[in-house]
C-alpha cells in the first residue's frame, strides 16, 4: 500500500486549513495551497503536499518567516526589485508575479525580480499566472547549489528552472524544467528503485561522472563535492556548457539583477535567500494577441501531427502532459504516498485537527 | 596543408570589397563583414568566412536580395516587427539590434522582433552589440528545419540558437548556443574525420538514434526523415524535452511573435524567410549598473576559481574561450580552410579582383 487517493477539494480544505495552523493568515494559506495543488494536479509529486511538511519544519527553524513583509526596494513603469524579507517563497512570487502582471497589461511588460526569499514550489504557477490572463509569462529561481558546472568538481548553481508559459489553443504551451539534467527528487527515486543511474547525472566528489545514486546523494549532502550534472552532461560534445549556461541565465534573472544571493551561497547559517525573476509580456506589444495566438496554436498542432519515431505514438508539446495528469487527478483523485499522509496526519493532530474530518476514515489504519 | 593564416586587417579589406562586389553598399559591406569576422575571431569558423560564398550563392538565386528595403510593420515605444522582405539577415538584424538598443537606452527594454529574413550569422554578434552599450542583449533566431522533437522522426525546428550576453569585468558574460545538441557543422566534420558521433546527436529516417554521420547528413540532405537531436538526446531520461522546449523558446520569441514562418516551413520554394528576435535590457531597470555589473562579476570569478574535476585544470566562464581565440587571432592570424581560400581566391577573380592585393604571394600556388 504506497499510495493513498484523495480529492483534490478534499485536500485543498486540508492544506488551506493546515496553513492557518502554521501561521498564516486565510488568504495567504489559499495562495500556498493552490500552488502546491497544481503541483500535484500536473503530475510534479515532488513540489507538491509531499512538502507540506518540509515548510513547516523551516517556520519552526526560523528559515521561513510567516510574518515578514516584503518590500519593494526599486521600481520603475516595467520593472520592480523585491526584498521578500525572507518571508514564504510563495507569497512573495504570487505578488510579484502580480505585480509583473500589471505593469505588463498597462506598459506592456512587466519584470520583478525577488531577493532573500524561501522555496516557491513549481516555477510553472506562476509563469502560468500570467499566461491566464493572456500574457506570456516567464518565471526563475535559483535554489541550493546542487548543478556543478562543466570542468568543475563543485556544486555551484542551483538546479534553476526556467518555465515559460503562453497563450495558445486548446490548452496553453508550458515549460517548466530544471536547467540540471535532473533534479535531487530524480535521484532519491533511483536510491528508492536501487537503479543504475544514466551517465550524464551524476558527479562524485572527485567530479568523476558517477550512475550510483546513493553515492552521489551521499557527496551532495556531506557538501565534499559532487552533485548533479547540467543540461547536457560532463561533456562539451554533448553540450554539458549550454545546460550549464541555461543555468547561468536563471542566475541572471533572478540573483544577479537582484543583486541578491547566487545559488552558491544561498542556505547558509540557518537562512535560506534564495532569488526569483518574474516576466510578464504583453503579446499586443507584437500585433493582435488573438491573430499570434492562432499562429502559435497552429504551429503547436503541426508538431503534435508531425511523423512519429519507431515505437512512439504521439508528440507532445510542453504542457500537454500536465494537463492529462489533471484531467485524470481531478476526476480520479490525488495519489499521495503513504509516508506522506502519515506525516500530514501526525501534523494535523498535533494541531488538534481531526484528519478523518477531511478524509473521512481513508486513513484511518496508517 | 590544411589551411593557411590570414591577418585580420586583410581580410577585413578583402570581405569589404567583395561583398560591394556582390552588390552591397560599402556601409553594408562593413557591417556584414564585421559579423563574419567576429565569428573568424571568437573561433566559431562554421559562420565565418567559410561562408562567404554560400551567400553569394544565395544571392544569385535570389534567395537573398541585396537590394532590399525592410520595413517596419508594428512599433511601441519598447518593441517593434520589422519585414526583412527578403534581404541579407545581417543588414536588417543590425538594424533591428539598434532600434532595440535605442529603446532600451530610452525606456528600459526594447525587442524587436524580424519576419522574412536570411541567415544572419552568429546570434552573439547582435547579443554582443548590446552588450557594448552596458544593456544585457539577447539574440534568437529560426533556421533550416534541422532539429527533431522528442519522439518524433521529422526535423521541425531548426538549430535555433539563443544568445545573451551581459557587461561583467574583465570580459563579458557571453553565451550563444544552438538548442540542438550540436549544429549541422558538427555532423559534416565528424563525417570528414570518420568519427562515431555520440549517441545523443542524431536520428535516422525512422527515427532511431544513430551514431553514423553520413548516414544521418544523408537522411537530412534528402528530407525523408531524421536529422538532429534536441540538447539531451532522444529521451526524457537524458532531457531531450528540455532542449525541445529551449527550441521552441527560441521559436516564441523569433518566428511566432512575428508572425512570420516557423522553421518547418522555412527554405521552401527559393526563399528562406527565417526570422529572428533581439531584446535589449537596460540594467538600470533593476538599479544602479556598476553594483550590478560589480555583482555578477565577483560571481563569474567564483565559478571560475571553484574546485576543477579530476583531470580538468580550468573551469571556463561563457565567453572566454571566445576571448582567447580572439587573442590569439588577432595577434597570429585567422587560419582559413584551403578549399575556403580556394573558393574565396576563384571569386575575387571572377569579379577582375586581385586576391595577391589583400593577401600578398600568401594564396599564390593554391
Amino acid at each position: 500500500m504506497a499510495d493513498l487517493k484523495f480529492s483534490y477539494e478534499n485536500l485543498k480544505k486540508f492544506c488551506v486549513d493546515i496553513f492557518c495552523k502554521f501561521g498564516f493568515e486565510e488568504k495567504q494559506s489559499e495562495i500556498i495551497t493552490d500552488v502546491l495543488l497544481l503541483s500535484d494536479l500536473y503530475g510534479i509529486d515532488s513540489h507538491g503536499t509531499q512538502r507540506l511538511l518540509r515548510y513547516y519544519k523551516h517556520l519552526q527553524t526560523g528559515l521561513i518567516k510567516a510574518d515578514a513583509k516584503a518590500e519593494t526596494v526599486f521600481e520603475t513603469p516595467i520593472s520592480a526589485v523585491i526584498d521578500a524579507k525572507e518571508g514564504m517563497g510563495q507569497l512573495v512570487s504570487y505578488d510579484a508575479m502580480n505585480l509583473a502582471i500589471e505593469k505588463a497589461e498597462k506598459s506592456g511588460i512587466g519584470m520583478v525580480t525577488v531577493k532573500n526569499s524561501n522555496h516557491y514550489g513549481i516555477a510553472g504557477y506562476y509563469a502560468k499566472m500570467a499566461c491566464d490572463k493572456g500574457l506570456i509569462g516567464i518565471s526563475v529561481t535559483n535554489t541550493e547549489a546542487i548543478m556543478v558546472p562543466t570542468f568543475a568538481r563543485k556544486a555551484m548553481l542551483g538546479s534553476n528552472p526556467i518555465a515559460v508559459a503562453m497563450p495558445a489553443d486548446p490548452y496553453p504551451f508550458f515549460f517548466d524544467a530544471s536547467t540540471s539534467v535532473v533534479t535531487r527528487g530524480k535521484l532519491e527515486l533511483y536510491k528508492k528503485l536501487e537503479k543504475e543511474m544514466p551517465d550524464c547525472w551524476g558527479l562524485d566528489a572527485d567530479g568523476k561522472v558517477n550512475t550510483n545514486a546513493p553515492h552521489v546523494l551521499d557527496c551532495i549532502a556531506a557538501h565534499k563535492g559532487g552533485g548533479i550534472l547540467p543540461l547536457g552532461g560532463a561533456y562539451e560534445k554533448t553540450g554539458s556548457h549550454k545546460g550549464y549556461g541555461y543555468g547561468m541565465l536563471c542566475e541572471i534573472f533572478s540573483s544577479i539583477l537582484s543583486q541578491g544571493l547566487t545559488s552558491d551561497k544561498t542556505y547558509s547559517d540557518g537562512k535560506a535567500l534564495i532569488c526569483h525573476g518574474f516576466i510578464a509580456i504583453n503579446p499586443n506589444l507584437f500585433g493582435d494577441p488573438d491573430a499570434i495566438k492562432a499562429h502559435f496554436s497552429s504551429f503547436l498542432q503541426d508538431l503534435r501531427n508531425a511523423p512519429k519515431a519507431d515505437g512512439c505514438d504521439r508528440i507532445y508539446t510542453h504542457g500537454e502532459k500536465e494537463i492529462i495528469a489533471m484531467e485524470d487527478r481531478l476526476a480520479n483523485g490525488i495519489a499521495i504516498n503513504i509516508n506522506t499522509v502519515k506525516e500530514m496526519k501526525g501534523c494535523a493532530e498535533g494541531f488538534g485537527m481531526n484528519f478523518s474530518d477531511y478524509f473521512g476514515n481513508i486513513a484511518d489504519n496508517i
